[in-house]
């Protein structure tokens, strides 16, 4: 999606150790019309399939998830990091392995908003090494939904995940593929 | 506003120790088209107002201050609970005290993204001690920019938040009051 790669460029800040900061726009300051337009480009992805659900991850995850929602009139579902005393007794959950916080978290979803009638679209604003992504493609099959796909908006192609997900067959939709990155010479997109 | 109040009678949960659980429409599973009607109230109650930025709090905020922002056309800004290496070195930082998680930990909005020149309304799900927002009010007045009001879904009007903020002299606008909350006798709104 040339809008999103033209901002990356513009925006994005790339640091020692693989490391992409976009914090101005899409994961701690939120250009919310530039979410708009993701929406629609996810919307013409997916077009034609069944989706009813919108499964994602706290916390910059929920922002692009909510505005992609609106394009495909569904709610949203986000997997939170950890157990807290608001949620009950009963969850599907999954252990998702962060290197950008160097630590091992459990994911869960409350057993009542996921079930074996949902076709799930998973939104996620990064896909590296893919830990998120499975983590969140399993507690979809735990629940015996139907995964329809995942919607990225920042692929590193360089890393494993979106290589690894598309060999389990699972539909990965990345609005911008990044296959080289380098303080000096930029970034390069697939 | 009637259709949040309606929308809590019929599917909140009330359990011991003042807990309503809302999590089947506001803070796990999120219904993006009462999203809607709210982005639509607030922009109603804040007419006239000078706004450019929405600042809220992961990891529910967000969900929200989203589809609010995209009725004020701003952009939105949230404020994250801990260090992470994906943040530069300058930081402005407030301590909020969590009765739901028991503990203490820091918020932090980077600098470049509050600055003196920004008029922000603050966003967030529910407001019941105030700690949060008295947490988020710090940092804008850190940053010296204008802190506009704070528009906040549920209030819980039987806990000082609301009044603390309000003596302050910071605009409160709270979408549902909920005056009394019992088991048995359900809930009384303002």
């Amino acid at each position: 999606m040339e809008a999103l790669k033209q901002r990356i460029i513009k925006d994005g800040i790339i640091k020692e150790g693989n490391v992409l900061k976009v914090d101005s726009f899409l994961n701690h300051q939120l250009d919310i019309n530039l979410f708009e337009k993701m929406g629609e480009e996810f919307k013409k992805r997916f077009e034609g399939q069944e989706i009813n659900k919108i499964l994602t991850i706290e916390a910059s995850g929920i922002a692009i998830a909510c505005i992609v929602a609106r394009h495909f009139n569904v709610p949203v579902v986000f997997a939170k990091k950890s157990k807290t005393k608001n949620i009950a007794g009963e969850v599907y959950t999954s252990k998702v392995e962060s290197f950008t916080h160097g630590r091992v978290y459990d994911i869960i979803v409350s057993k009542d908003f996921l079930n074996p009638e949902d076709k799930v679209l998973i939104i996620d604003d990064f896909l590296a090494n893919g830990q998120a992504l499975i983590g969140l493609s399993n507690l979809v099959k735990d629940a015996g939904a139907t995964l329809v796909g995942a919607g990225i908006a920042i692929e590193k192609g360089f890393q494993k995940g979106g290589d690894l997900l598309r060999e389990q067959g699972v539909r990965v939709e990345s609005l911008a593929i990044i296959d080289e990155m380098d303080v000096e010479k930029g970034i390069k997109f697939r």
